[in-house]
């Protein structure tokens, strides 16, 4: 922690009670194999949020639940009723996933305001520590639905047509949870009822640690494009029917798996990303030829030509490859958001946060989503990233280490004071 | 039926009777989307066996259950402890599955008896009617387990290795089903023990159709070489990893699903087939770059060096994919059973039996497997096709006219009352 001693002591994050706390929550659904699930509203989810909620009372937080789970705890600010400065991140995870994307905007946000208690410190406006609900997209197929209901994105439509694996509907797991989806559009956020929103995540990318810095400043935010595609073919016997007279779902799926990855290199720009991450094969045995093949598409870039000019290429092969091969295709765009670029002027506070506090840092885009894209739309937005370990993420072995995580705590916490003094 | 205006009566199948057992049976285990799924030792399974027992025993024979549910029921001969004619098939079916594919060669045989007991025959030699436990691979990923058990190809070991999706051993569900897998020894047949097997199926191809044509005599079975292949990538955010950085499983599972196809086409003989039919991503999810894919490969053919050729360039190309794209991969054998000629004794007397009867009929191979290959181990062994629509099968619209499956008994009627006299 070299660049640690140069810090001025301003407020200080106490590092042993980060990394605890860090450390107890990677304990709430965790896999036998070492990875965490807490998939959005499950029993592992919720068990987090109510730990989240204890200790945001027990540091004199006042938490507030929305209609769809998002907790906002704030501590009172010594201006009035000044408009706050909102902090956080989310608790829940993909399957199989690791510690630190979500906790760590969460956590270090709660370690900031302890902090602030522990100096005695109140800042001129209040600050709101936030957990947003449903970040991750693993259980229903769409992510970020809490801070979509802040901004009117999450409709009463989708609270019926969204459905887990298990076929149960987001509106109902919303009722079976206690939360009341009746009361959506009292979820909303009015521009003007935050002055600010920061968070902390980790890169989830390489860069940070190819330059060997701890501490990033988010310059914009890449949001997905997404598809499902299905293909359907005939389920025939795959000992008896000739290769010629074949309808394969899945070897129509292959050449589309292969053509998202080859369009994304050769038409996207540098920053421009496309992944297959789920493929589903009915009936799925040895001896029947898969009859019919569903794939997730997912196409990111922090600019938005080249995403666009990506997607639709995807979709015109997804298209032809059906025609080639004689096979019927749905292509259902689930998701087509843009690109959030986040403003300068809380770019250059951050930037002037960590040089007074010696921590060295860089700007770069935000390859995946977070729920600051939605915050963006009613308030300004910064972000800042750790370095992680091989930009492994969603990932039983995603790591910061403790100097990064606290090199990132500190980066926030100067950051929102002095958004909070504004 | 024209056809059958012009046959000799010799033994009179009833229509009616044979087409109504095969509805009968095909409302065990239906799904609500139309098709059958009678999962090996399921519920559905079970309660169509009983179904058989209390049928064969309604018929006058006595049904016999060996140590992992194969059922013998046998009706005596005239000739005293001659080995005697077998005939039959199975009762499971694959998910989502047809009618057809099993019970037709069971209910036939069963109605071959009936027929006998109303025209008051007695063979020389017994007859047993069998029904096969566990032809289908959809539970255990391995199919004919009841004929391997005969021929001793079912082994202890794979009785604890052999297990279904949920983790089951075979060994634990044979037992729960109140058979005695320990006993798994005095399952074998030896040499002898039968005088000559015969088994009615659907062609589950398209030859007997585009020929006009009801019956088919199966010259040889093609039996399958099969593959798990397994590649491990690197499961990191779908965002935020540029393309050149990623391990992506499914990527080079695709390439693979393409390979098995075009080496197939290219390298293989006329009748060689190859698919693959099973694929599942991990951890599966939109945002998260497959970490870990698994293809379930089938190679076959009649033809044991086409197959052979085929499966090593198959093999080959799997770890060639993985060197390419830097990713560690597993490659199991499953299966790899050679193709079994049927004998032109048998093959003869089935075309002269059709030829007695007017069925018009042709030799043909067969490209699925049969319970019959391990039969053939132990004795001579003959198979009768039907004509399929479209050669569908595995597939709800599996389907067979009632004249083709009257043309079919009939010449497994025909067939097995010669070898029952001899």
């Amino acid at each position: 922690m070299a660049f640690l001693q140069n810090w001025t002591p301003m407020l200080a994050i106490k590092p042993d009670r980060l990394l605890a706390d860090l450390e107890g929550f990677a304990g709430i659904g965790a896999d036998p194999q070492g990875g965490i699930t807490r998939l959005a509203y499950g029993e592992a989810d919720l068990q987090a949020r109510r730990r989240f909620v204890e200790q945001a009372e027990a540091a004199g937080l006042t938490p507030r639940t929305d209609a769809v789970g998002n907790i906002f705890a704030r501590r009172a600010g010594r201006g009035g009723d000044l408009a706050p400065v909102g902090f956080g991140s989310h608790l829940d995870s993909v399957p199989n996933g690791g510690r630190f994307d979500g906790p760590l905007g969460v956590l270090a946000a709660l370690e900031v305001v302890r902090s602030l208690n522990d100096a005695g410190m109140v800042t001129r406006r209040p600050i709101d520590v936030i957990c947003f609900a449903a970040e991750e997209s693993g259980r229903f197929g769409l992510g970020t639905l809490g801070s979509k209901a802040l901004v009117g994105r999450l409709t009463p439509g989708m609270l019926a047509s969204l459905r887990d694996p298990q076929g149960r509907a987001l509106g109902q797991v919303l009722r079976d949870c206690g939360y009341d989806p009746d009361r959506l559009d009292q979820a909303r956020l009015r521009p003007g009822d935050y002055h600010a929103y920061l968070e902390l995540h980790l890169e989830q990318g390489a860069v940070l640690e190819s330059r060997g810095l701890p501490v990033g400043i988010v310059t914009g935010i890449a949001a997905p494009t997404r598809y499902r595609v299905t293909y359907t073919g005939r389920a025939d016997h795959s000992g008896a029917t000739p290769m010629d007279l074949r309808k394969d779902a899945l070897v129509a799926a292959a050449e589309l798996v292969l053509a998202v990855r080859q369009l994304t290199v050769t038409h996207g720009n540098p920053t421009t990303v496309g992944t297959v991450g789920l493929l589903r094969v009915q009936p799925g045995a040895m001896n029947v030829i898969p009859g019919e093949v569903m794939l997730g598409i997912d196409i990111r870039d922090i600019e938005a030509e080249g995403k666009r000019r990506v997607a639709g290429q995807v979709r015109a092969a997804a298209e032809r490859i059906a025609r080639d091969s004689g096979l019927a295709v749905a292509v259902e765009p689930l998701t087509d958001d843009a690109p959030v670029p986040l403003p300068d002027r809380i770019r250059r506070i951050s930037a002037a946060a960590c040089r007074a506090r010696g921590i060295p840092c860089v700007e770069l885009p935000s390859g995946a989503g977070h729920d600051a894209m939605y915050m963006a739309e009613v308030t300004e937005v910064g972000m800042l990233f750790t370095r992680c370990r091989e930009g492994i993420s969603h990932n039983p072995a995603e790591y910061v280490s403790p100097e990064d995580v606290i090199a990132g705590a500190t980066a926030l916490a100067e950051t929102a004071l002095r958004l909070a003094e504004e």
